[in-house]
Parts: structure tokens; C-alpha cells; sequence
């Protein structure tokens, strides 16, 4: 994984939720090319999307080609790149998925897991088909078997890992034959994902897939008919994904984001060659998550992390200290909520900027400390913080 | 206007109808910032919004207060960035101000006007309440005072500029106590605007306001409230406007297209002193427009404006060949259809090519040849055209 090993010294390392570190390479790459684009005397920022071939289309064109070949997606789905973030998902999922239905099943890990349904609330009933249980102090998923789904319901949506609680579904779920739809915001390219199991997944960018900006949608096209009439324009896959002669063109691309999402992609695929896969990448979030879950579980107590092995997120940890009673929070707030720090956790806070790791505050609904792995931070940070 | 005069010699000009061309000052600043912003070892686009008070929402903050400040923007205004471009505000506008009302009324002066009114047709019944008409051989719009606006319509909706008709309001109607909502993608900062005037307007990016990827909204507070409840999040102008400590932190937003933008706000805010206003930008804007419309109108034919001199846009300037019959075109077509160039239209773009002029082909829906004069292309591009 040689493009993002090499840390500059002056680099500052970000632990935070996100948006994250770029790997130093990919950087390097933007800024070089920033000025003028394969010398053609303009930036990528100043050239037109309608231009048939051109480099616009021709970034668009890589950036979706790698993301089939490192996630090995099947030829009968439809890669798009949309505005409006997870966020805009939250709506589209519904908006491109309901059809003749009235009702969605989620299942609740958190946070974002909520978030997303309520914004699916304004388009149709959404029920909790099944959510985080505590199994002898440990936070779990129960099994698909015991999930409630409802034959009424048009799909069933998880949060691959809730960025906010670190449960991370490890493994695909099997839910047969019914539609299931996975927020990968924090999480893509993290490991090789089962796409035939889905029948729709999205990733905003912001953490593994590069900076802030646009969506990434991969969707079954035999669901491409679904889409009801109300659908705005720039939430509707199939508008998206028939445009030619790429698709993601129904309106102005933000390039820069896609294009920059394009060099993050190709340094990935780079670094282990055409044949390599996402397992390589697996490999080095789990033992970097090891290394940090290692400490917490030997801490004896002083620090906890509160959710099962099974689903402890490899990429989003968060803990608490066991010594600090006003500490035993729920596992998920709401995201408006703000809790404040507590002594022992502005003390941590402290002597963690103090040694140049930045970010480290849990998300203000929820508190605790959080330590992001992405992608785009260097092993080095890694070792140095442990 | 130092920041836009100095072209760099290896600098391609791009006459395009968008992306456009970058002032070289805002390209330069922001190459040279983009590694590593304000030597905080990080650059802005690793960088959390929801760091309070830093730099992304410094960035935000900076990029609002220059609209404010460059646009006269009254204070009973909000000032709001949004995802999905001028598309989805086509589905904003009758989502955030329909309220109780289910009809709008939309003036038609070309391809960009139709296709908001196509998109506000799905969440409402649209009227058109004014046309183009042909007058001794020039389009024009009619007078507000004969505009067939009802009563029954929420909303009357402009194109301030049909980039593809080259058909634009100089100066800002008054429709009283009516909602004016007027989609400024192709020329705010071209001129001084009358914001009170209008309910509300916005501008996608891409042309003069900076790189594509973000979508300003401008918009009266008091209309706040009228959203329908199943806006998606990402287009609820309220919820934008509400979120703390700075507006449009609803979801992760574009940054770096925000940033870029600001870089442009900036620059023009630089050049004409904090005292200056757009009457600046606007006597240069009509000095460049009117070099072209003087050869045009003095080519005896030979090319061809089909539009009225009180709404000729000073910013994307149309003409064909008037010796060439097969290019009596109607002023507007569909976005969807596709008009082959002309034997004299591929030839003068060939022409304009070897000379160093990119981008003028008319779009593909509406052939013939567009010169687009963006803030960001030189005027040595302009005096070398001519
Ligand atoms: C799992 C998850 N879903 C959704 C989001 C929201 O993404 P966006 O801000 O692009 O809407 C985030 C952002 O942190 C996230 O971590
Ligand atoms: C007047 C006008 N409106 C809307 C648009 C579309 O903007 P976007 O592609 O960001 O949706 C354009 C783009 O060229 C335009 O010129």
C-alpha cells in the first residue's frame, strides 16, 4: 500500500469523522495537476461536461471504471455520481425504490441509521425491522432471522457502520429476495463488499473515497423503473445513470469532487495492481482497528467500548473511560443533542493535540472519544498513537 | 479589474457557455494553497464543518459575507449554498414556496426556462404567463404589465439569462407584491441586482461564480416557513438557513467548490475596493458585449442576433450565419435534441480554433455559434475575438 505509507513530516494527522486525510500521494497529484490539466492550458475546474470525449467525461469515465473494477461490481448495475451527499440518498432511496409500496424497514444502529428514516419519513411509513440489542454489556445486531420484516415494505435499509456508534455490519447481510439498500458513507473501500446482495448502495465522499462533494450510487438496473413522478431530477437514478455518452450527466457534475474521487480510486487500484482486490485494503484496517481495540480491551477497564466483536466498527472506534461515571452513555443520541466533555475527556483531548492527533472528539450528539482509520491516514499515525 | 486582466500566456481561452475560465489570481491562490491551507499541515480539503469557528466555517462564513457585501443583499435575506445546482433548485423553488397554493407561473424565454418549468411540474400544475414573441424579426419579452400572472400561482419564475437563447432580463421586473424567483446560473456578478425585488433566486456554479459543485441560494426569511413537508433535507432552503454556528452545515458541504467560490467573491471584492459595487463589473460586461454585438450587427447579414436589444444577454451572445438558410433556426429547441452544425458553422469553429478560441459551439440543442464572456475570461480574449 506504498501511496499512503509515506507521510510527509509536516503533515498534521486527522483522526476525525470526516471529511479525512487524503493519502499524501493523491494530494501531491491534485495540487500538480491543479493549474493545468495535461497541458492543455486550463484547469479540470474550468472545463465543460458536454464536451463528448473530453477530459470532464473522460474523468467521470475512470473515476466509475475503477470503482467497478476494485468493488468488483456486476455488469447489471448502474454506477452514478449524484449531489447532495448520504443526505440526499436518505430521500432518493424512497423517492427510487417505493413503487407501488407505502412503507420501508429500517434497521436502527444508530445515529445515522435513524437519520436516514426519518428523512424517508416524509415519502413513506418507515418501521424498525430490527435494531442494536445489548447482549451482556455488549451492543450486537440481531441476526437477519430475527429481523421483522414486512412483505408490505418496499425495501429494507441498514447503515453498512454508523460513523456515530461504531457498529459496523462485518458481513453482507442474505435477506433473500427482498431489496436491501446500505449507507457505505464511512466505510467503502474499506473491505470487498457482496454487492449482489444489495439492491442499492451509496458512499458520500468525505472519508475513504476523497473529498467532500458528491455521492457515489451503485444500483440494480432491473430497479431503474421504480422511480415515482415526484423524484427531483438530481435524485433520480435512472435520469442519472441513461445519460450518454456517460452517465451522471443530467446536470453540471461537480467535477472537482469527481475528479479527485478519481485519483483517490486509481491510487487504490495502483497500489495492488490490476489482479489485487479489496481484500489487501481489508487486511490493513483490520489490523490497524486491532492494534487500538487491543489497547481498549486490555485497559482493564479505563477505557470501554461498548459494542460486540462481531460488530465493532474496524474503521470509526469510539470509547469511553470506564472510571467516569457521567460517562455511561447510550450507545446513540440524537444528532442535534450536544453533550459535553467530560474532565477525563478534555484531559485525553489535551494530551492527544499535544501529540499532533487532531479529531479525536466523539460526534457532539453522542460524546467519547472517536478514532478514525481512514484510508487516507498514514500506518505511521497509527503506530504513533498506540 | 487587475485580478481578471493578466492572462498567463500558456492559458487556453475557453469561450464556453461553462465551466468557465478561473480569474488566473483565484487559479494561482488556490494551487498554491490547496496542499497545505494556511500552513496548518492540512489542506482545506481534509478538513471538518463541524469544527466550530474553524476553517471550513470560516471559509462558509467568508464566501457569505462577500455575497452579502458584493450583492447588497439585504439583511431580511438569507444567504445559503446548497448541493444538486440549478436543477435542483428547479425543485426547490415550488417546494420551498407552493405553501398552500398548487399552481406557478413561469416566464418562458427559452430552454433553461422550460426546464425548470418541467421540473416544478412535478409538485405542481405550471403555467406559462409570459413568452418570447417576435417582434420585426427580434425576440423580446413582453412587459410585466402584460403578463397573464393569477392569482391562483404561488410564484412567478424568471431566467434571468436563457444561457442557450442568449435572451436576459437587463434590468429586474416588478411584479409587486407578487413572488419573483429568478434563476441567476449565468450571470450574477455580471451586474449590480435588485434583491428585493425577487422572493427569492440562486446561481449554480460554474460560470462567474467559481467552479461547479455548489449552488447559491438567496432567499426572503419571511418565506421561510412555506416549505412543503416532504422537501428532501437537501434542498430545504429553512433548513439551510437555520443551522449553527454558520448556515448551510445541514449535511457535509461541497467545500471545496464553497472555497473556490469565495476565492472568486473575494477577488472581485479585492478589485474594486470595499466601497466599489457591480456597476464596476457591469460597465465592463457591457463593454465586451457590446465589441461583439457591434461586428455582428455590422456584418450586413452575414451573422445574424435574432434578439431585441433591450434583452440581448451581455454575457452568452448566440448568432448563425445568415447567409446560411438551413440555419433559420427557432430561437429555442429542446435540451434533448441534438442540431448538427452546419458547412459554414464547422467552418468558422475551425477557424476560431486555430486561433486559440475554444468552446463556442452553440449548445447541442440549439446549434450555431455562442460566445460566452464570463468575469473569469480576460479581456485580451475579447480584443483578440474581435
Ligand atoms: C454513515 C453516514 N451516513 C451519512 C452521513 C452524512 O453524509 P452527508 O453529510 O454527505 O449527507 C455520514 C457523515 O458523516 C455518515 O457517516
Ligand atoms: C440559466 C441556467 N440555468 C440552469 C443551468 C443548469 O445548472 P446545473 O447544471 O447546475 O443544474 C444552467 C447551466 O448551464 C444555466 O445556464
Amino acid at each position: 500500500m506504498a501511496p499512503v505509507e509515506e507521510a510527509k513530516s509536516s503533515r498534521r494527522f486527522n483522526f476525525s469523522a470526516g471529511p479525512a486525510m487524503l493519502p499524501d500521494l493523491v494530494l501531491d497529484k491534485i495540487v500538480e495537476e491543479l493549474g493545468d490539466y495535461e497541458g492543455l492550458g486550463m484547469s479540470i475546474l474550468e472545463m465543460g461536461h458536454r464536451d463528448a470525449g473530453g477530459p470532464v467525461q473522460q474523468v467521470l469515465q475512470e473515476a466509475t471504471d475503477c470503482v467497478r473494477h476494485l468493488l468488483r461490481v456486476p455488469a447489471n448495475y448502474a454506477v452514478i455520481w449524484q449531489q447532495g451527499g448520504a443526505h440526499g440518498q436518505f430521500a432518493a432511496v424512497p423517492l427510487n425504490l417505493l413503487g407501488d409500496k407505502t412503507q420501508a424497514d429500517y434497521v436502527d444502529t444508530g445515529v445515522w441509521s435513524k437519520r436516514a428514516m426519518n428523512e424517508a419519513g416524509k415519502f413513506c411509513t418507515t418501521r424498525i425491522c430490527a435494531e442494536v440489542r445489548e447482549r451482556q454489556g455488549k451492543a450486537e445486531v440481531p441476526p437477519v432471522s430475527e429481523w421483522d420484516l414486512s412483505d408490505k415494505s418496499a425495501y429494507v435499509h441498514i447503515c453498512a457502520n454508523d460513523t456515530i456508534s461504531g457498529v459496523e455490519f462485518l458481513e453482507d447481510p442474505d435477506v433473500g429476495d427482498r431489496l436491501l439498500v446500505a449507507d457505505f458513507t464511512s466505510t467503502l473501500l474499506s473491505r470487498p463488499v457482496n454487492i449482489s446482495r444489495y439492491a442499492a448502495l451509496y458512499c458520500s465522499s468525505g472519508k475513504n473515497l476523497g473529498p467532500a462533494g458528491v455521492c457515489l450510487v451503485i444500483v440494480r438496473r432491473d430497479l431503474l423503473d421504480m422511480a415515482l413522478p415526484r423524484t427531483p431530477m438530481i435524485l433520480h437514478w435512472k435520469a442519472s445513470a441513461d445519460t450518454s455518452p456517460v452517465a451522471s450527466l443530467v446536470n453540471t457534475p461537480p467535477v472537482f469532487a469527481i475528479y479527485a474521487c478519481g485519483h483517490v480510486l486509481k491510487g487504490l487500484r495502483r497500489s495492488f495492481g490490476d489482479c489485487g482486490t479489496l481484500d489487501t485494503v481489508r487486511q490493513r484496517v483490520t489490523r490497524r482497528a486491532d492494534d487500538v481495540y487491543k489497547i481498549i480491551d486490555e485497559s482493564e477497564g479505563f477505557y470501554i467500548n461498548k459494542v460486540s466483536s462481531s460488530y465493532r466498527s474496524q474503521t470509526t472506534i469510539c470509547f469511553t473511560f470506564g472510571r467516569d461515571a457521567a460517562n455511561q452513555r447510550e450507545w446513540a443520541g440524537s444528532i442535534t443533542a450536544k453533550v459535553k466533555l467530560t474532565e477525563l475527556e478534555e484531559a485525553f483531548m489535551k494530551e492527544a493535540k499535544e501529540r499532533g492527533m487532531n479529531g479525536l472528539e466523539g460526534h457532539p450528539a453522542f460524546g467519547g472519544i472517536r478514532i478514525c482509520l481512514y484510508n487516507g491516514l498514514p500506518d505511521k499515525a497509527v503506530d504513533e498513537a498506540c
